[in-house]
């Protein structure tokens, strides 16, 4: 269902040879949905625009649900598992929102609902925390989750073009959509923690609870400056077990060069899962693409095959994860065109044994020390009072 | 069955209230096998030093075998699964010399044969590669496999020790036995990537066709030399898919700076597959341990009691995989102690093409042109013999 770029990916590679060949035995497309019309693709003869079509014959075991959004993504999948048809997805939209509801579902209708295409692409995510870590304890996950951003904060760090250039290039060689919002507003990273936080804790995350902000505020300048003191910025989600609750949100973060996600750069995506017995493992590869995607979603089909519907990754419905305050925290603060000469003593006041980035007549920037996040906040509001209003204000939170 | 450092972390993860209460219904310790007393545990009632007590109770269904070697565990899992038993196993020997066998009397008696800890530890690798990657075909693998080897690299580049002083301070922190041989000599990342290519190409590779280096010779100069060319000189084994066969090795190599695996450091081990859809993927974490392999064991051991043995991992019996010549290499070459005035003119006539990386009175490094592995040898014996007895000469594949 929804013959885009990952739907049509998932017939490629279900119609080449060589997977044929490979695992492809009893796999074959019997029918595909879409509202377009696609009149000169070799496939001409399986398209539908009837979801009936799919839903009543009774020949098709696997629906691969690729359309996208909610509706009518929700409906059309929620009819397959009721008509005891497994259904393999890669819209974290859906998932995130309705994952505990469909793999319900899934599971009354002696069925499956998968989804490994739905986080990091290509790269072997849900099964590995869901299988592979089955006897470990899940205490936080840290994760580059979107190619796009990455993308754009690495040209800007080794081009050093400005974010509007680097947005321009990332469109122009296709990693980033005409409406980028999703992206670069940080949507599309916390629909992506809030699948892997629900699957490690065991209960749904709502999304639209995590804190979530974009790279649209990230200067070249803040860039470079973080860069002078060590650290890399990258848009990260995270989500951390508490004893109160789970502390989630996706951010801009300032990482230290060591840190194993600093040096992840381009469209690549890399997640490190923190487990009680394994330590910290790291995933990585490219988090997107057509083929990446459609491989992962097919993988998810030949397990169906393979296991008769035993398995799959699950979480409880009923019952959200709390989301709860961090632990203290740092920030890295950057003033520019700022005319008040007492700037400096203001900034020794209210952040006491913060450490100097940058001080000259056109940036100031510094690395307060770890404090309660509510008070760095007030503190940023008193400087800004401090400030004339052409002083422009980044504050981006520092890991570790 | 061995109630060693492994076996024993396996019976304390399963004995875990927490981890009873997550994942471990139905699933408890029954019995265990070892020629050892061990009066004073805590689960000394269920020790026993006959294998038969196990192979005839009808209430074993998953029988774990940790005791390493090829004899007796060859013969007991053989046994344990033809009375239809599924065995669990962390003991890559005895799966790269006897995998496609045991593998083929599993499924003959309907009963899995699952080796998760044999490769990487608590490092989810070999269900990633067996069912996320199931829709790709593999074409290269490359490896950092023996935590005990990067350690002794790290601590030579980062600390400045010679091997010898490295190797103790591993065997201090139990990072290395006291014969620590079938780490240093390679041959446990041998046995690594033989499974791993197994796996991935579909075909037992007998692991003693591997050529197989250690890292014994290298001395912390060639470390530095090879740093100052902007390299770090990691122990990896590799294997690639060829049209005539399967190129594969374990050796040092020098890995640019920009690498994937360059950065991985200490007891840490990373591999690096590279798949048709999805591009290169990397898997990374601590790759040895009691807590981390025994959880990978108890994750086999969950699959089993959810999957009822209708999937794992799986390659041909009979038939192996030829190991065939590598294309074009490269070479970093050092001579210490050299005589000969003229060994820079002899470098020049040998290695036409080759790239100084230092050329003074004590030291000549330099890293050849690509050309054929063979011409590349021959030159490097027409080298020794321009240099007097006392010269001593270190000779490391190049990556790329």
């Amino acid at each position: 269902m929804g013959y885009g770029t990952v739907g049509s990916g998932v017939v490629e590679v279900i119609s080449a040879n060589s997977f044929k060949k490979k695992a492809g035995e009893g796999l074959c497309v019997k029918a595909i949905l879409d509202i377009r019309d696609f009149a000169d693709s070799p496939f001409s003869n399986l398209f539908t625009k009837d979801f009936n079509v799919i839903l009543n014959d009774c020949e098709i075991d696997i629906v691969v649900e690729t359309i996208g959004g909610i509706s009518p993504a929700f409906e059309f999948t929620k009819s397959a598992l009721e008509s005891k048809k497994s259904v393999v997805t890669s819209n974290k939209e859906l998932v995130a929102a309705k994952g505990a509801e469909l793999i319900k579902t899934a599971r009354e209708n002696g069925v499956s609902y998968l989804f490994e295409a739905s986080v990091g692409g290509g790269i072997p995510i849900i099964r590995p925390l869901n299988n592979c870590l089955a006897a470990n304890e899940i205490y936080e996950i840290t994760g580059i989750l979107n190619g796009t951003t990455n993308y754009i904060l690495t040209q800007m760090a080794k081009s050093g073009q400005s974010f509007k250039e680097a947005l321009a290039a990332a469109q122009e060689k296709g990693y980033a959509e005409q409406d980028p919002s999703d992206d670069i507003e940080g949507v599309d990273t916390c629909r992506k923690i809030a699948i892997l936080s629900a699957l490690s804790y065991g209960k749904q995350l709502e999304s639209d609870k995590i804190p979530t902000k974009g790279i649209t505020n990230i200067t070249l300048k803040d860039i470079l400056l973080a860069k002078k003191a060590g650290y890399a910025i990258k848009l990260i989600g995270k989500s951390k077990k508490t004893k109160d609750g789970v502390y989630a949100f996706v951010s801009p973060l300032l990482l230290p060069e060591e840190h194993p996600l600093a040096g992840v750069e381009d469209v690549f995506n890399a997640i490190v899962v923190q487990a009680s017995a394994t330590g910290d493992v790291m995933f990585y590869g490219k988090g997107a693409g057509k083929m990446p995607t459609a491989s992962a979603v097919v993988a998810d089909c030949i397990d169906i095959i393979k296991h008769n519907n035993s398995g799959g990754p699950t979480w409880e419905d009923g019952g959200v994860l709390t989301v709860v305050n961090p632990d203290d925290v740092k920030y890295f603060i950057h003033i520019q065109h700022h005319k008040n000469e007492d700037i400096k003593n203001l900034v020794d006041k209210l952040f006491k044994g913060a450490k100097w980035v940058e001080k000259n007549d056109d940036d100031i920037a510094f690395i307060t020390d770890k404090a309660n996040e509510k008070d760095i906040l007030n503190g940023i509001n008193e400087l800004k009072k401090g400030l004339g209003d052409s002083a422009a204000l980044t504050s981006i939170r520092v890991e570790g």
